[in-house]
């Protein structure tokens, strides 16, 4: 006896994942719809051996439906989420649409699993960058409150999606054989060089990516006083996101702590090998779904041995996206 | 009336740098002696319309050279440096043998010229990463002295050298071509990865060339106290370095102080175009002298306004290295 699915967005990067991840882990379902925007209609998908047909997604789409995983972006979240919830569906939200509405959960299911039994009818999933980085976080703010975080990113193309994916192969081809490159799913060349994520200013000169990173962890962690600052920053890299993490926590704490404390933590391995400079790397973190924490070591710049540096690597599409949601399903069925 | 030089390490990705800058400032030169390791002698080269002979670098290399530059590795420096300055030279060293010596100034000439006159004889080049990271923040400590510096950085191939650049070059066509990457130069993939720095591990988890960044710092700034930590990343990347830097400051600062210091500052352009979204790129700052700064924001995780972030791109090979050199030799003729 399983559920009946739906997923708004299944052509993308995110709702492709989603197939992989719900076949992997043997998700119970009893029917699922695949729904995308009118230019995807009719197409066909193989999954567990049968085939699909993509419907347009409308604000009919939704009867009888269960659950709803949307990553279709945060537009079509907020024009379709409202029809699935009063067809009965609960709204499980890739996207920024209402991740900071008080009345909407924001799940990491190694996090704040106990949010979810208080949706009313959506739960939020965070920012991929956010999750990356504050999953191996969590264990260590529970014994040891983080008092700041100062994150500088270093994100793959898989978070603008396939055609930005498929823009970093097309450049890189472009720029080895002497062509200049073609941009347009990003503003700027993305193959062999890094630049400042294109997402939204503030007023404050933050992108919308960088207080998604500060605003998302306050509400997950319940900790409106953690103090956070952050850059984003897009690399030449297809679908693993890594980060440079440096911790100030309340009290001292020591990198063997931090190694003890990870080494169960749920979602996260530990791959910290001084001894032959063997740290996360995206092609270690790339179709897995722990986090992967390394370059654990003290920062002496804190007083009072209170300062700790991390490195992490987390699978964009997976842990960052598709996986944490359909974990979130899996804590409802 | 100029003086008689000598480039150690010529046939590298630095010694080549060496001539186009010697040529772009029009350097004034009597003679020049091209050096390299015995695998190269015989080799010529075109400069300034001359053809010029790789010498082997010997003890006997030295005769009659006024200023020596040396870019051909921290042994080769040790072994042939002090012959160098035996026969009269002056040593600019590129690499890491004697900066930390306290015998011997290490100098940015943007921050501390004073230093040239004080050499035995040699004078250290500092690490690409720190200049790069430092140039900038110079200006700043002048007038509201640096507390504590928290840098992650963007580490471009050419740091490890031509051999270095041109792997990058091929793994990403192997890559592209469905084939495993062939690794040479670097321990791990560097084409669509990234990898923490592979410099030799020190006791404290720190790699060596994040401990260059703090010692460095602190021996230039002559600023014992200054509070650093470094996370150093190797990112697929031809030839421009970016960090990304949080400042905490002795007393308040606001973004718009900050650029107007560095508006003025030598060897800084500013580029933070916020409606743009336009800041430094590892292919804005190639070929560039200047390091160029953006994404300048308060930094509002550091009570008091006394925190500023900031990013910046600078070309590795130039000022990271046969720049800042040119310009300790023309401070001295």
């Amino acid at each position: 006896m399983g559920c009946n699915l739906a997923i708004a967005g299944i052509t993308g990067a995110v709702g492709q994942e989603f197939l992989s991840i719900l076949e992997e882990r043997n998700f119970p379902f009893d029917s699922i719809k695949m729904l995308a925007s009118s230019r995807s209609k009719g197409k066909k998908i193989e999954f567990k051996g049968k085939t699909y047909t993509v419907e347009e997604l409308t604000n009919d789409s939704f009867d009888g439906v269960d659950i709803a995983l949307f990553s279709a972006g945060a537009s079509r979240s907020k024009e379709f989420g409202p029809a699935a919830v009063k067809a009965g569906a609960v709204v499980v939200d890739n996207s920024s649409a209402f991740r900071m509405d008080p009345e909407v959960p924001l799940v990491i299911p190694e996090i704040n699993p106990q949010e979810i039994a208080n949706n009313k009818g959506i739960i939020a999933n965070p920012n991929c960058s956010t999750i990356i980085g504050i999953v191996p976080i969590w264990p260590l703010h529970q014994v040891n409150p983080v008092k700041r975080m100062v994150v500088s990113t270093y994100q793959a193309a898989s978070g603008a999606g396939q055609s930005a994916m498929k823009e970093l192969e097309t450049q890189s081809q472009e720029i080895l054989d002497g062509k200049k490159p073609t941009c347009n799913a990003f503003p700027y060349q993305i193959a062999f060089n890094v630049f400042s994520h294109n997402s939204s200013m503030k007023p404050n000169g933050y992108n919308e990516e960088e207080m998604k990173m500060v605003n998302e962890t306050r509400k997950i962690f319940a900790c409106p006083e953690i103090m956070i600052t952050c850059t984003c920053i897009r690399i030449p890299v297809f679908r693993a996101h890594c980060e440079s993490i440096n911790l100030e926590f309340t009290n001292p704490i020591t990198p063997d702590q931090v190694r003890e404390l990870l080494s169960t933590a749920p979602g996260v391995t530990v791959m910290d090998d001084r001894e032959h400079n063997r740290f996360p790397m995206p092609i270690d973190a790339s179709g897995k779904d722990d986090v992967l924490v390394g370059r654990i070591r003290q920062d002496e710049s804190i007083a009072g041995n209170r300062g700790i540096n991390i490195w992490v690597a987390g699978d964009q599409l997976r842990k960052g996206a598709a996986l944490n949601a359909v974990q979130i399903a899996e804590k409802m069925v």
